[in-house]
């Protein structure tokens, strides 16, 4: 058995799971695997607070660059987050010759091929099954369980903040401030929640799943990024009487030779496998042409659920090491062999539309005649009776294409009877 | 790039999807891994049928030992099926030194020790992604991703035909038989279904599961199995009535030191993920003590599903032949740090009751003294107005032991006022 010297930066709440994990684990793993990581360096800039685990002295060292040096630490755990100086020291580390591991997702989304270079320059293994969907093991899943499909689509629920909101949102009936604030005062939301619920978490790890699928490395210059600030309580309801539950999604298509990437809520039915998925879980449906659809479902976030996958990414490590094999699966391949991210406003969709509107008879009239001039389609129109001067007009529309919906909403937008800026949410029929 | 030269044994379906998916995909599967696998032999005893698929000159024969014998050829996939002839080949193979793939379940189930000794003294790799859950990579999850958890339970709707049967009788309230023809009719279900109903191929998934989870090879012996064809109409309609779905499930758990592995129907809650797989899909819930629960869902059979999991295997023994990694992930690891599988009669669970009663006032108060006396506690009861002679009693109980309720059961069966064998199916509240 093998046993792997790791070096962890970063002793948050992930680095203090790892360590957990490791003390209870980590003869069971060398055991199952015959690769036994021990932590033997960690830096942080903390060093005296109590994280409720034994670390024996000597170990805690406020010198980051004294880890990655040491000739006594194999492998290092990149987990001090954000793409300051953790991009730094990773590309040092792999520069070096010395393996790493991260859950450092905004990291791969904005300098993956940088950080790819580093490692092929220095020929050291970069792993990073934490950095999408916590404990799932999707990264795996894809470039190596999957590895004989061409991926079709890849549908995500990958930020649990989002999830959490939104399944709260719908079983208490309370609105999306409400419950944010709860969420914070729970710790299930940061007090500056923008990456989360704007929606740049999920397209951080959209495009590392797209990179993946798809052999090349977009970056995020090229997604589309839609958060759940937006979403009423309103269309909640009026989503769930038409059969639908609202979710944030990472979505990756391949439609024709181009690849749609985008991350915004959608309405999707409530009878499929993602609707079930509630509270901070989330899920991935990859659909490739030879397996069909597939679905990956657990905790993404959180010490433990990170804890497993980074554990994991050590074990192909130390495997990578006691059998010369680095680099058997690259961080990252390129075999691209598609064409560009397709424009917003050139994919299609089918479409759920709220107006607000003054009931006046001829309204609806000139709705339905912008959206037939537009070649927009209904596929179904809920008008209630009228209780208040106001009243809610919900359509939803057949297959139509982003420009022709922006441009039809435009022009309704612009009639007097409306009386607050529509609503539009896209449909995922997946 | 690597090409990896594949002799496969067994034309039938699954052979078949596997030429296909490599004669589609297999640019991108070389582009994406860095091995592309190419069919060089096929051995079948039919080599004239036409399977819609091009084969070229020179590559069919009915001389499965010289495709295995064949220096052109890297790497054997057995997908012949049953222990005869498959048994045999596969170990000369791995005698031999040459690599496996195989997707028999039966085979690895009850002669696992044999096979892997085969591949210890051959030192050759064996992979078997497509035994268990067709496409879904749940092996790679168990023994890769999954690796750093002790394994508390898993539950898995391992076989589709016992899927796509309860599936329909609950959404088309037609009874067990009625379905089953249908199923045999259009390929669901095989002419003589046993192997699949009366659930010995989702045990032999289960044992291979319980394996890895546990790191002892259990064989057939120590498992308790039950079919589906004693399912009703009846219990599935009282079952939803109450908020459960009944799904045939191989149950793996670790109660204390002791490993519970079990294959039978259980009412599961209607809510959970698992009871949203219908139709042929499998799914397998994994719960980790440190990644908490996972599920990873996809179609379990079927040519193309099988032929997704067993490309995948082909990539990892080629990069193993690549890299001069063989056995880097054995076939199989001993790492028991557990006692005994639990008796049956031994195991604590939930229980559903039904008893087809005549309605004598004192039978519900006999049977409640015949479950008192057994320790077993009533967590609920309906008994319907009586329209004929005999009324259905349905109870649920809370937790109790096994050989409990069997006494119990026996008890009751003998009331005269009992008309037919007690219904006693077990509820999983996963």
């Amino acid at each position: 058995m093998k046993v792997l010297r790791v070096g962890l930066l970063g002793f948050g709440t992930v680095g203090t799971g790892v360590v957990k994990a490791l003390a209870r684990n980590g003869d069971l793993v060398g055991a199952r695997t015959g690769v036994k990581p021990v932590i033997t360096r960690i830096a942080d800039l903390d060093i005296t607070r109590d994280r409720g685990v034994q670390v024996p002295p000597g170990v805690l060292t406020t010198d980051a660059r004294g880890v990655i040096a040491d000739p006594n630490v194999d492998v290092i755990i990149e987990l001090i987050g954000g793409t300051g100086i953790a991009k730094t020291l990773v590309i040092e580390t792999l520069k070096s010759g010395k393996p790493v591991v991260t859950a450092n997702k905004a990291l791969l989304a904005k300098h993956g091929a940088e950080i790819f270079a580093a490692a092929k320059e220095g020929k050291a293994d970069i792993y990073y099954e934490a950095s999408v969907a916590g404990g799932i093991p999707i990264i795996k899943a894809l470039r190596e369980g999957l590895a004989a499909n061409h991926i079709q689509a890849i549908f995500g629920i990958l930020n649990g903040t989002c999830n959490y909101i939104l399944t709260r949102m719908e079983r208490e009936g309370l609105p999306f401030d409400t419950i944010l604030q709860d969420a914070q005062r729970l710790g299930y939301a940061e007090a500056d929640p923008s990456l989360d619920i704007d929606g740049f978490d999920t397209a951080h790890k959209t495009t590392i799943l797209a990179a993946l699928a798809y052999g090349e490395w977009f970056g995020m210059d090229a997604i589309h990024v839609e958060g759940i600030r937006g979403i009423d309580l309103q269309d909640i309801r009026y989503a769930a009487a038409a059969g639908y539950r609202i979710k944030l999604l990472g979505i990756i298509k391949l439609t024709g030779a181009d690849i749609e990437m985008r991350v915004h809520p959608a309405l999707i039915p409530v009878k499929s496998m993602m609707a079930s998925v509630g509270e901070v879980f989330n899920a991935i449906m990859v659909r490739g042409d030879v397996v069909g659809d597939t679905l990956f479902y657990g905790r993404g976030a959180g010490m433990d659920a990170t804890a497993s996958a980074v554990v994991a990414d050590l074990v192909d490590v130390g495997l990578n090491l006691d059998f010369d094999s680095t680099h058997r699966v690259p961080a990252f391949r390129a075999h691209s062999s598609y064409n560009d991210v397709t424009a917003m406003g050139a994919i299609t969709s089918r479409y759920y539309m709220r107006l607000q509107v003054l009931d006046r008879p001829s309204v609806l009239a000139r709705v339905a005649q912008i959206l037939g001039e537009s070649g927009i389609s209904l596929a179904s129109v809920i008008q209630k009776e009228q209780v208040e001067a106001s009243v809610a007009v919900v359509m939803t529309t057949h297959k139509a294409s982003e420009a022709a919906i922006r441009q039809a909403l435009a022009l309704i937008s612009k009639l007097d009877a409306i009386q607050s800026p529509p609503i539009l949410i896209r449909i995922e029929d997946l």
